[in-house]
C-alpha cells in the first residue's frame, strides 16, 4: 500500500485496551483528517531490539513511516500529521501557532505532573512514602490544570475550533482516570475531555486500538 | 522595531544567571538563526497577572510576539523559528521530521525525569524519602541517556548537521549540573553538550542573559 503510513503500537498495551498508549493519539490524528493507516504491532521484547531503535531511538511506540519518512514521538507525528492536511490546524498562521503551542503545552507542561503520578502508582506504590507523596503530586497537576480551565472558560475548544492542540491536551487529561478523582474537580474539563471523546473519528481511532486488544486476549 | 520578535524572560531568574530557564533555548535559536530580537523581563508576579496569562495561558517564559503572532512554550517557539528561515533545519523532508522528532524527544521523553529530579531538589529535599528516592529518578534518567549516547555514538551531532533537534536536547541535557554526578557518567554526551555550548550563537545567548543577570543583581 503505497502513501499509507505504517504506524507501531504495542502487541500487548499494558493498559488493556483503554485506549492510554501512545498510538491513540495518531491514530485519532490520523482519523481527523481522513487518512488510512496500516499498523504493526511490536511486542516489549522487539520495541528494545535494534530494528526498533533504529526508527525510535528510546524503543518507544508510536512511530510512523511514509516512504523515505520516518518520524517517531506521539507530539511529531501528530504535528506533521497536522501539517500535512485540513482538519487540525486553522488556516491562518496566528492560529496555526497557538494550536502548536497548546500541543507543546499538552506534552510539556501538563502531561509531566500527570506521568509523574502515574509512574509513581507503577513503580513506588509500595514505597513508605507512596501516600505522603500523593497530595504533592496531585497539588502539581491541579496547578496545570487550574490554569487551563481558567483559559478554557465556557468554550467548546482552546482556541475556536478544534485542533491538533485539542487533540494532544484531551489525550493528556484523559490519562487522570476517575478513581484519581482530580479532574472530576474541573467539570469544564471534564465535558470538554467528554467532547473530545465523543468526535467520530476519536471513536473510530478507540476501537481500531480496542479490536488489538481483543485480539492480544484471544491469542 | 517592527519585524523585530519580542520574548520574555524572567526579570529575576531562579538560576543564578547559569542559563537554565527556557528564554535561553529561544535566544539560542534566534542567535542561530540570526534574528535581532527585542526582551521584555517579566517578575514573578508579573507571570500570574491576567496580561501576561492572555500570552501564555500557563504564567509561564517563554513566550513570542511578532506582529500578530502570539507563541508561549519553548517547544513551540524554536519550532517556529527553525521553520522559518535557514540554520536549524536540514533542506530535505525526512531531515526534517528527524530533528522535529528529536526535538520533541528533548521536552517530552528525557527532559521529563530531569524535571522530575530538579523539583525533587527544589519542593522535597526535606521530607524523609528524599535520600531514597534518588536513585530511582537517577535511573529514570540513566534509562534515557543510555538510549541517547547509543544513538549519538560518535557523532557530533544527532542527525548529521547541527539542528533543532540537537539544539533542544543540549539544552535539556545541561539542566544536569555537574553535581548531579550523572552526565558524567556519558563521556560522550558530556562532549556533544560542550560542543553545543561551545556554538558562537550559545554563547552569545549566553552573555545576553547573564546581562539580565548582573542587571537584576545590581539594582
Amino acid at each position: 500500500m503505497p502513501n499509507v503510513p505504517t504506524i507501531t503500537a504495542f502487541a500487548n498495551s499494558p493498559d488493556g485496551g483503554r485506549g492510554m498508549a501512545r498510538d491513540m493519539r495518531v491514530r485519532w490524528a490520523l482519523e481527523e483528517t481522513g487518512r488510512p493507516y496500516a499498523v504493526r504491532l511490536v511486542s516489549f521484547e522487539e520495541l528494545k531490539a535494534p530494528e526498533h531503535k533504529a526508527l525510535h531511538p528510546f524503543g518507544q511506540i508510536p512511530t510512523y513511516e511514509e516512504g523515505g519518512l520516518v518520524l517517531f514521538e506521539s507530539g511529531a507525528i501528530v504535528a506533521h500529521i497536522a501539517a500535512s492536511g485540513p482538519g487540525l490546524l486553522p488556516p491562518d498562521a496566528p492560529g496555526r501557532a497557538r494550536a502548536l503551542s497548546f500541543l507543546f503545552a499538552a506534552l510539556n507542561t501538563v502531561e509531566l505532573p500527570i506521568v509523574e503520578r502515574e509512574q509513581a502508582g507503577f513503580s513506588e506504590r509500595d514505597d513508605s512514602w507512596y501516600a505522603e507523596r500523593l497530595p504533592l503530586l496531585d497539588r502539581r497537576i491541579r496547578n496545570r490544570l487550574d490554569d487551563l480551565s481558567a483559559r478554557l472558560g465556557t468554550s467548546d475548544w482552546l482556541d475556536g475550533a478544534f485542533s491538533a492542540g485539542d487533540l494532544m491536551m484531551v489525550s493528556v487529561l484523559q490519562r487522570l482516570p476517575a478513581n484519581v478523582g482530580i479532574l472530576e474537580d474541573y467539570p469544564t474539563l471534564v465535558s470538554y475531555v467528554a467532547r473530545g471523546k465523543a468526535r467520530p473519528a476519536y471513536q473510530r481511532a478507540f476501537a481500531a486500538q480496542f479490536a488489538v486488544f481483543l485480539q492480544s486476549q484471544s491469542t
